[in-house]
C-alpha cells in the first residue's frame, strides 16, 4: 500500500515543520534508545548487546508500524540519523552510566515526552497509509511502546509495559491516540489539537509516574495473590 | 505481491458464505483471545497487560502470516470486528476470570475448533496469495499456532507449543493443513474436503487432549533428562 | 519496493555462479538450523519443537531481513529446499544428537562459515533492493545473527548474541558486512572482494572462539557485577 497521494491534506496541517519533525523524532528515538542501553546495562550485557538493545529500543515500534502498514523499507532504514542516534545513546551510555543513571528522573520525563510525540506521529501516519480510524490509533500506541517491548522481550523480562506493579504507560499513550483519531473523525484536526494530543499524553504520563497511578488487575483475586504480589 | 485475480477459482469454492465464514473468524479470534486473557490473570499483568495478551494471541498468528504473504495492511487492522473482538474478550475474563477458568475445558474445546479452522482457512489464503503447497501449509499452521507462541513469549514462557510435557498442538493443525494442500494438489479441492480438513484437525486436537498424546524427545536422552523432566 | 532492475550491476558480479551460491546458502540454513535443534534437545523441548527452532534458526534472520527491505513472500517461502533443509538437520539431531554433539567443534566452525558467507550475501541483497550502504550493512548482519537472536527469545534464553560472556559473534560479521559496504562505496566491489569479506569474518569468528575474544561492557562497573558475573 502507497500513501494516500493527499495523505498530508486527509489529516489536516503538519504539527511541526519537517525539520522541527526530524528533531524531535531524533530526540523521542535517543531517549528511547538510553533507555535500552541502561537495561543492558543492568542485565550485565556487553557493548553490543547495549547497542542492539539502544537500537530495538529506539526503532522498534516504528519499524513494527511501518512493517505493518507497508510502508517498506521502514524509515529506520532510510534515514541515517534514525540509525545513528542509537549509536550515540549508546556510546554516552557506555562511558557515564552512572550518570546517566543518576539522572533517571530527567531521563523518564524525556522518555515521557517521547511517548507523547511517537504515539501521535504514529497515529498520524498509519492514518495517511489509509488505515481506519481505530486501527490506526492502534498502531500510534504500537509505535510508542512497541520497542519497549521488544527491548524486554530481548533481555528476558517480562515487558514493564503489562507489569501491574508499574505506573501506567500504554494508557497515556492510548489516550493521545485517542483524541488524534476523533480530531480526524470530527474534521478539527489541527497543528494545534495534535500538540494538545501530544502534551495529554506527555503530562498524563508524568502524573502517574507523581501520584504511582496504575491499572487494576483482574477482579476476585485469590488471597494467594495478594500475599505474592511479586511472583510475576 | 497481490493476490492471485483467479486466487478463489484456484483453491476452489470457499468453504462456507462470507459471512458465516467471518463469523467463524471472530469465534476463533475470541476463544484464542480468551487463552491470552487468562494467561495474564495467571501471570499478576494489569488489565492493560490482559488486554495486550487477548490481542496477540487472538490475531498474532494471522498478521504473521499476512506480513509473509504481503499482504498488508494485515486483516486484522482493516477489519474493526477483528480488533474488537478481544477486547471483548478481555472484559469478560476481566470480570468472570473464576468461572472463566470453571469451564476451562469448554474453552479448550473452543480452542481446537479455532485451532482447526485457522490450519485450514490459512493455508488457503496463502495459497491465493501465490505461495507454493508447502509454503502454504507452514504459513497455514503458523497462523494457527503463532498467537499462542508470541503470547507465551511476552508472558515469559517456554512456549507450550513446544513443551515435551504439553499435548499435541501443532500436529493437528499440520495434518489439517496438508490435507488442504493436497486436496488443491490434486485438483480436488472442495468445500467439502475443506471442512473435512477443519473437523479432522479438530478430533485429534480434542483426541490429544482426551488421551494424553505427547510428541517424542530426541533419541538417546540421557538419564538425567529422564529424572528432571521440569528442568525446561 | 521491487528489486533495482539494474541490481546485480550495482554492487557488481555475484561472487558465486547461482547455483553455487544456492548450495552454500543451503549449508548455511543447515548448520544454523543443527544449532536450533541441539538447543531444543537441550531445553528438553520435543521434536516438533526441534523442528520449529531449527526452521526459526535457520531462516529467521533472511525472513526479517526480506519482511524489512519488501521482499515478500521472504525466499524461505519460495524456494522449498530452504524450507526443507531444517528438517533434515531436525531429523539428524533427533536420531544423533550426542554424536552431533561430539563434534560440536567442527560444527561451531561451519557456523562460522555461515556467519562469514550471510552477513556478505545479506548486505548485498538489502544494497539490492534500494537500501543505503549503512542500512543494508545492518541488514547484512541482522541475517546473519537474526535466526540465533530468535532461536533464544523462543527457548527462553538471554540471547548468546547480547551476553558478554560469549566469544564475540556479531562483530565479525559487522566487520564482513563492513567491507562490503565500503568496497561498494568506492566502486571497488567484485566477486574476489565479497569472498574476502567472508573469508574475513569467517577467520575473525575463528579467532574469537580459539582465543576467547569478548566484547568489554559498560565502564565503570561496580564491584557487585564482578563478583556476581553469572546473575544474566
Amino acid at each position: 500500500m502507497t500513501p494516500h497521494p493527499l495523505g498530508a491534506a486527509l489529516v489536516g496541517p503538519a504539527l511541526f515543520s519537517p525539520s522541527v519533525q526530524h528533531l524531535l523524532d531524533l530526540v523521542g528515538i535517543f531517549v528511547f534508545a538510553i533507555s535500552g542501553a541502561l537495561l543492558a546495562v543492568r542485565k550485565n550485557l556487553d557493548v553490543f548487546g547495549m547497542w542492539v538493545l539502544a537500537e530495538v529500543t529506539g526503532l522498534g515500534g516504528g519499524v513494527l508500524r511501518d512493517l505493518i502498514i507497508g510502508a517498506v523499507p521502514p524509515a529506520a532504514f532510510t534515514d541515517l540519523g534514525y540509525f545513528l542516534t542509537p549509536l550515540g545513546a549508546t556510546v554516552l551510555v557506555f562511558f557515564l552510566h552512572p550518570e546517566v543513571e543518576r539522572i533517571n528522573r530527567a531521563v523518564m520525563v524525556m522518555d515521557a515526552a517521547g511517548l507523547g510525540l511517537f504515539c501521535v506521529t504514529g497515529t498520524i501516519k498509519a492514518h495517511t497509509y489509509g488505515l481506519g480510524l481505530t486501527a490506526s490509533a492502534a498502531l500510534g500506541v504500537a509505535s510508542a511502546v512497541g520497542g519497549g517491548v521488544i527491548r524486554d522481550v530481548l533481555a528476558q523480562e517480562v515487558p514493564s509495559l503489562l507489569r501491574w506493579d508499574r505506573d501506567l504507560y500504554a494508557v497515556p499513550a492510548l489516550v493521545g491516540a485517542a483524541i488524534v483519531a476523533l480530531l480526524i473523525h470530527f474534521h478539527a484536526f489541527t497543528a494545534f489539537g495534535s500538540g494538545f494530543a501530544a502534551v495529554v499524553a506527555f503530562v498524563l504520563r508524568l502524573l502517574a509516574m507523581r501520584y504511582g497511578w496504575r491499572a487494576p488487575r483482574a477482579w476476585h483475586r485469590r488471597s494467594s495473590a495478594t500475599e505474592a504480589p511479586d511472583r510475576v
